[in-house]
């Protein structure tokens, strides 16, 4: 008898089994972009039956052979759940249409936005199609588009809300709970309007803000860009967004966007007030009051932002470490840490082109973190800082 | 004879020799917080002797102790060069009190604002003084502050701007520019004005608007800050900033800044009016066209900000494997890219608590990426995507 290889598939092997799928196929996926081939090779993955939609039939090829689902047959059998993944602006009509062709299925869509396409569909719809449809959102996606970069992994532990109605029956939500439990997200319950009001302050209003700093770079000389560093990075790197998505996002979710608009321009007309106060008189009385009212208010919202994935924000310790510019020094490093006993929580290897070292910036509990720089330091290993 | 140990320490004694530093010492820093206590560190590890000036003794003892340099003996000799890294309000006076205490030294400040000190200095210091002042400004900087979190490397492959005047004799100029060069930094020659327009439009105004979008979230629902995504996180990590500090630098730097928000406010205006008019009517027309242009002015702006360390943008392809969650697996995988022959540009580990796999994100050059994935693969390691 021999014992198993130890490779990853071996390791893996070792995991939990994972739970019976709680959707029961045939899905139908109707838009087979980055989220509806998500959605798609997510199920697959649970051996749940898949059907794509796409109007176009080479981005419908593309879904079935990244293995997303198959290809409608002839004499296909009901659909049990219908998901929507379809642009914002295209989403009421082709859920209306899966509505109608779908009589007995659950539809779902994937929208950005809530109200815009609800009200569209109440306009249009008798109440027992509505009955059938629950509007949804995950809070997931990629710089990347297309059913080539889907993932799926893409929704795990990512939130994704469900929006409720009064009179929405339990067992229609739950089938939708149902998709997201088993996709791995967290189902959130909101309503309509709220959804539509929180992803203005915590993705809409971001978009914008990041779009108009970038903006000012555009006159900016040669030698000014070139100071840039991480923190002009962080806040305009949503500015490389696509311009036709975010119109249709900005258009339909107009209202809470420029409710929020409108305050951040009141708190930023009271800083411009006060520089000028201060750039006329640098003893202007008051003034630096505000501005420093404005950067603390900043801490404040920003201490409120939930870490990855949804959980509490945790605080690690980062342990940096220099390792010489070669692919076996890396891995011996993370060999070494293995040895210390210590578990890594977070890994970044900055890397500058030409020089001979790296930055290995090694993220661990706080208990754990002088042990682990003792026991690097005592194998010879430089520590940065 | 024994062959040399194979650690890291061997490796490195295998990278070419430094060049002899160009600065020749003794160098006084003055200030020895976060960038102060860099520069002696950097000087240090190129034997150049290095002074430590603090009005705190904690912090003057603390830097000594982190190897960046010693204190003053009672019969110190003369400085050739002086570093005042001090906060921005204080700047001006402890640069005219380093010209006054050491007649024959160059004096540099690493202050972010360069205009209103030489203001200052101007009108306190006769022409012989300031003939040997040359104001500059590292483009550097970590999250956390003081001589503990100093580092040799801070400034390696960052901008370093040096303040040019008309009247500046290059012999002067040399001796900063040396130092910058020293320290593995790219010397920047910019008019003070011209660079105060430049970090008023790459880091002031950047970290005004973060902090305002952060506050934002300073009243939002639970379940809102809940949604929070990558794209939220990076437009506001910044906003976590201190306050104090900030103060002093927008204060400092009132007029560009304005300038630079006032335009922004004017864009921010002509969105909030065509958001507006699309909330009233969806088909209200030109307003869906001025909001593509900001969206598209931002992927402008942004195209044009260079990639790290100063370096043309480089565009790298990622390699998603998962990982199971255990040192040694990282370690394998790591050692596996290296046994392929594959450089990694840059890596990072997402691991998300309590799943049981993490995600390694490996950065490399396009034209490896296809031979790594089938390297992997055939290794047995799972790819995302």
């Amino acid at each position: 008898m021999s014992t198993p290889p130890a490779g990853p598939h071996a390791r893996r092997s070792q995991e939990p089994a994972a739970a019976p799928p709680r959707t029961r196929g045939p899905v139908h996926v109707v838009g087979t972009g980055l989220l509806g081939a998500s959605v798609g090779l997510a199920l697959r993955a649970l051996d749940v039956d898949v059907v794509l939609h796409d109007p176009s039939p080479t981005a419908v090829a593309m879904a079935r052979d990244v293995g997303a689902g198959r290809l409608p047959a002839d004499d296909e059998a009901p659909a049990r759940l219908v998901v929507v993944a379809v642009p914002p602006d295209v989403t009421a009509r082709v859920v209306g249409e899966a509505l109608n062709r779908h009589p007995h299925a659950v539809v779902t869509d994937v929208a950005s936005v809530k109200v815009l396409p609800w009200a569209e569909l109440e306009t249009h719809l008798g109440a027992d199609a509505l009955a059938r449809y629950v509007g949804s959102h995950p809070l997931a996606g990629r710089e990347r588009s297309g059913a080539v970069a889907a993932r799926a992994d893409l929704f795990a532990g990512r939130p994704w809300v469900l929006t409720t109605r009064p009179e929405l029956e339990a067992a229609t939500l739950g089938a939708v709970r149902d998709l997201v439990l088993d996709l791995g997200a967290t189902p959130v319950p909101m309503s309509a309007p709220a959804h539509d009001a929180a992803v203005a302050r915590v993705s809409h209003v971001p978009q914008v803000v990041s779009s108009l700093v970038a903006a000012r770079l555009r006159d900016a000389a040669p030698d000014a860009v070139a100071l840039a560093g991480q923190g002009l990075r962080d806040v305009t790197r949503i500015a490389a967004s696509d311009p036709t998505l975010w119109v249709q996002i900005l258009g339909a979710n107009a209202g809470p966007v420029t409710e929020v608009l409108q305050a951040l321009r009141d708190d930023l007309d009271e800083v411009v007030t006060a520089l000028r106060a201060l750039d006329a008189d640098p003893a202007a009385p008051g003034a630096r009051a505000t501005v420093a009212r404005a950067i603390r208010d900043g801490n404040e919202g920003q201490a409120r932002i939930p870490g990855k994935h949804g959980a509490p924000a945790t605080r690690y310790e980062v342990v940096t470490v220099l390792v010489p510019d070669s692919p076996g020094e890396l891995a011996r490093l993370l060999h070494e840490v293995g040895q210390a006993g210590v578990n890594l929580e977070d890994l970044h290897l900055e890397h500058s082109p030409g020089q001979p070292v790296g930055l290995a910036e090694l993220s661990v509990v706080p208990s754990a973190r002088s042990h682990l720089e003792g026991e690097l330091a005592a194998r010879g290993w430089t520590l940065a800082g």
